[in-house]
């Protein structure tokens, strides 16, 4: 049972750590060595790590504790050390996606925001658990808050690793709800960017994924997400991440909007009133807060939500299938059960259902532009509730629907292309839930400068 | 020396062979043997494949004998043999891109339009020769009419394959001129699609790339685009090609306008008033014909397009560098000087060039969409002139610029995601010209249309 509060709780941090490497009574290799200390201790409950390279993170760490002696890092996260969802190749370890049939695939070649962070000097030190290829099917990780409790996913080990103090910042995907979900989950901080605005390298097959931080800081975070765009840019035909070299300071919103979608119906009632002192806390800052009913843009964009869920599902499932297909027709015996549902799911649609998905997906996005005016941003739990418990499947039932928690908080977001913050305000039950806030497309450091105001000036709230 | 006269050469054409394939006296399988035997007399000098699956074909084509003989042909395209541009994944042959890093590549599975096609009944016989990675450094294929001249590239081997009547259709791919440049040199029907309208599968590294066929008709042409994008659709995010199951009817346009772009000004004497003659055939048939000075917004569009080839190559640059870095750092002497030449270029810009160049671009789509109520399309030379001559580089001599010709006329409709049809309407000394139609985005049916129409009611020209 665990008893996480959102102020006692201190995660690992990096930007604060940066000043005593240049007078040398600290340095990124012990840094590093610290973190390799809490992964032995904590690993064998928390499952957080599928590969490691220790040997060359600790040469990349003295490579970068003489540059800072040096007075001369090349840039603030050199020698932070990082972990990397599985999903992306790395060309010192292989890259597995949680699935059988990728078992040994060691591509030898380095995803490009995983080139950037090494160009940037940081530390790549492991991959971390993602559910099979990112979908449903968990891996092994737990909770490190409560081993009876899913990290959530698809960004299980990321989320868990950083929630564990082994590393400061990780990276994530997110399709559905993978990065944000597990982030609250996990008491982490966490970038959802808009979409296409870091580069996703090889990663091109969906039209809804991102990669972005976990951090233990929202400095963190925001460093880490703009020294990769720095470098790798955004998509192919996307701009990359807007925003400046350094954390953008805090900053007061004028007006928020909750976003119920179709969370705010499955929200348990201690969540629900954890998230309302949320509110009265921002309105007793002097914030404007609409709900439903306030605006009729408002009404109009929560009508636009209705069906999000299942609309992301199934656009991601029809973008998937043709690899999946593949994967499943060559290892038919290295593909979960869970995925083969989704693919048999996905081989009944049509390209002009696909095409009507496509345009349900754009009345959703206008819906929200048109809030743009409105609000500074929109507010929601970023899950409905705290991590659920997860004890595996059991042997001789029907597989549990959501092994790793419910998304029904994120779909939007992924589906509006919208950037979204998510921070460890609350805790609900002695376990962190996230309060997410989301923008208009590449109002990510604007998200980022809100989320750091909520932290500084609200009090956390334990329910 | 060719004499090639675009109304006496007889492409080989399937849509109306199929008629006698239920009667029993021909049959897909017969079909296919007259394009192997085709192969075997012309494969020597030509040189358009790069590997074949013959066994897999005539099994492939006795099961669409046997369909069409109980006439219950799965599609119109059932039984037709076709040939894959080697950029595209094949399950029963390798993928080689004409790369020596890529030798031996074996990926096992189909790219999302071939595994279409395989749907549709189509015969995938062989992979053709592309330049290497689809960029400027040639094949071995030479040009069918002349082989002392380019076929053109990237997709050399499915232009001459066809032009050669080796097969009745190939696939291609353009991200510059990669389609329209070589159907223009080789004689062929040509479809560039709506950016995002066929399913590119694993190649979606670029923002400007497609996938498209080369055919013998332009019925054929449809036929295969039409196929495949019912069953494969379009990229994640993009809706599927729009058009009927069957080859659009003749349509007599209202009114075009000629494209410039930067290819007049290098256009030669010959190919201009080959140029000139259609534009005087149209006008014969009541078409308007708009130039350079006749609407405020044609210049406007025309002033958006300067300095679009070297736009192209640098977004196109960009977007592929990623992947040409890693292929670079794992087998340096496996990729050519002409390709390590691209790849330093790109590694010069930064995410921030990278946005200005695709604001640039948004401006040249702005320009175009504003041309919509004005002209039913765009007309233009598809090429500067016919196939140059090319005999190889000269050791000791830098490289030559352009081994496969210059897309000068192409880039425009990469960057504005807008299709193209090429129709061989004219010859110029002998070998063939494109004349190519460029429509708004999701007009491709129409510039079929419209191409129908020219072919069947103009005079050819030859100059």
């Amino acid at each position: 049972m665990s008893t996480y509060s959102p102020r006692v709780f201190r995660a690992l941090t990096w930007h604060d750590a940066t000043p005593a490497f240049a007078g040398g009574t600290d340095s990124p290799r012990a840094y590093l060595e610290r973190c390799l200390e809490t992964i032995s201790a904590r690993e064998p409950v928390v499952q957080a790590w599928v590969a490691m390279n220790e040997a060359g993170a600790r040469e990349a760490a003295d490579a970068s504790t003489a540059r800072w002696k040096a007075g001369k890092p090349i840039s603030p996260i050199d020698g932070l050390p990082i972990g990397i969802k599985d999903l992306l190749e790395t060309r010192d370890m292989p890259t597995q996606m949680g699935c059988d049939a990728y078992r040994g695939n060691f591509p030898k070649r380095d995803n490009a925001a995983v080139w950037a962070l090494r160009e940037a000097g940081a530390v790549v030190l492991g991959k971390t658990v993602t559910t099979e290829l990112g979908g449903t099917h968990p891996g092994p990780t737990t909770n490190p808050f409560d081993p009876a409790r899913t990290p959530g996913g698809s960004s299980s080990g990321s989320a868990a690793a950083v929630a564990a103090r082994m590393v400061p910042v990780t990276i994530g995907t997110q399709v559905g709800g993978s990065i944000i979900r597990p982030a609250s989950y996990c008491g982490n901080f966490a970038l959802k960017p808009t979409q296409g605005a870091i580069n996703r390298g090889e990663r091109q097959a969906t039209s809804m994924s991102t990669h972005g931080p976990h951090a233990g800081s929202i400095e963190d975070m925001w460093l880490v997400a703009i020294e990769i765009a720095r470098r790798a840019g955004g998509d192919p035909g996307r701009m990359a991440l807007f925003g400046p070299a350094t954390p953008p300071p805090a900053r007061r919103p004028m007006s928020v909007a909750v976003m119920e979608a179709e969370g705010w119906r499955v929200t348990d009632d201690a969540s629900r009133s954890a998230f309302e002192a949320v509110l009265t806390a921002l309105r007793a800052q002097g914030v404007t807060v609409l709900r439903r009913g306030d605006h009729p843009l408002l009404d109009a964009f929560e009508a636009a939500l209705e069906g999000g869920q299942a609309l992301t599902g199934a656009i991601t499932g029809w973008e998937n299938h043709w690899g999946i297909r593949n994967l499943v027709a060559q290892n038919p015996d290295g593909v979960s059960q869970r995925t083969k549902n989704v693919l048999a799911a996905a081989e009944k649609l049509t390209p002009e259902d696909y095409r009507m998905l496509l345009l349900q997906r754009e009345a959703m996005r206008s819906a929200h532009a048109a809030l743009a005016p409105l609000v500074d941003a929109l507010i929601a739990p970023a899950s409905p509730g705290p991590a659920p418990l997860w004890s595996g499947d059991v042997p001789g039932q029907p597989l549990a629907k959501r092994p790793t928690g419910d998304a029904v908080y994120n779909t939007p977001s992924s589906a509006l292309g919208a950037p979204v913050v998510t921070i460890p305000l609350t805790a609900v039950q002695g376990m962190p839930m996230g309060i997410q806030l989301l923008g208009q497309p590449h109002s990510d450091a604007q998200m980022t400068a809100i989320g750091r105001w909520m932290m500084e000036q609200l009090p956390a709230v334990s329910v």
